[in-house]
């Protein structure tokens, strides 16, 4: 897995992360059950929580599709 | 350059590509001003635009930074 961000870019990536599993974890479902829901490889879900990923838009919508929230929200910083 | 979005990606793609266009004239930037603001590729910033490419959220926020809005600006749907 590549892993050259520079710290900058390692925030973003933290940070969306941790919104992920914020709503994931709101909507009460494990990695796996969210996998299941977006199409997606749980050890991708795991891997984009922390922050390993730099996620295109079309999974970031697959995944706010699954938690039943708008893509944005995933980008924004407050709760 | 790969192209086999189904309808519904192809939609997102499209729906930030305008929304990155939008925000890009309302600053007053060329795509080759915006480009060299956010270190990015001119023609890049141009299939952004016409929704060829499944953006990654570090140059979403690149290219935000350079258009001086949140990223979560880019998902947004209304103006």
């Amino acid at each position: 897995m590549r892993n050259s961000y520079t710290p900058e870019e390692q925030i973003i990536l933290n940070k969306i992360g941790k919104r992920i599993r914020f709503f994931r974890l709101e909507s009460g479902l494990s990695q796996e059950k969210l996998a299941f829901a977006c199409d997606l490889d749980r050890t991708y879900i795991g891997s984009v929580e922390r922050g390993e990923r730099n996620i295109a838009v079309i999974n970031l919508c697959k995944i706010s599709s699954a938690l039943k929230i708008d893509s944005y929200q995933l980008l924004k910083t407050e709760e």
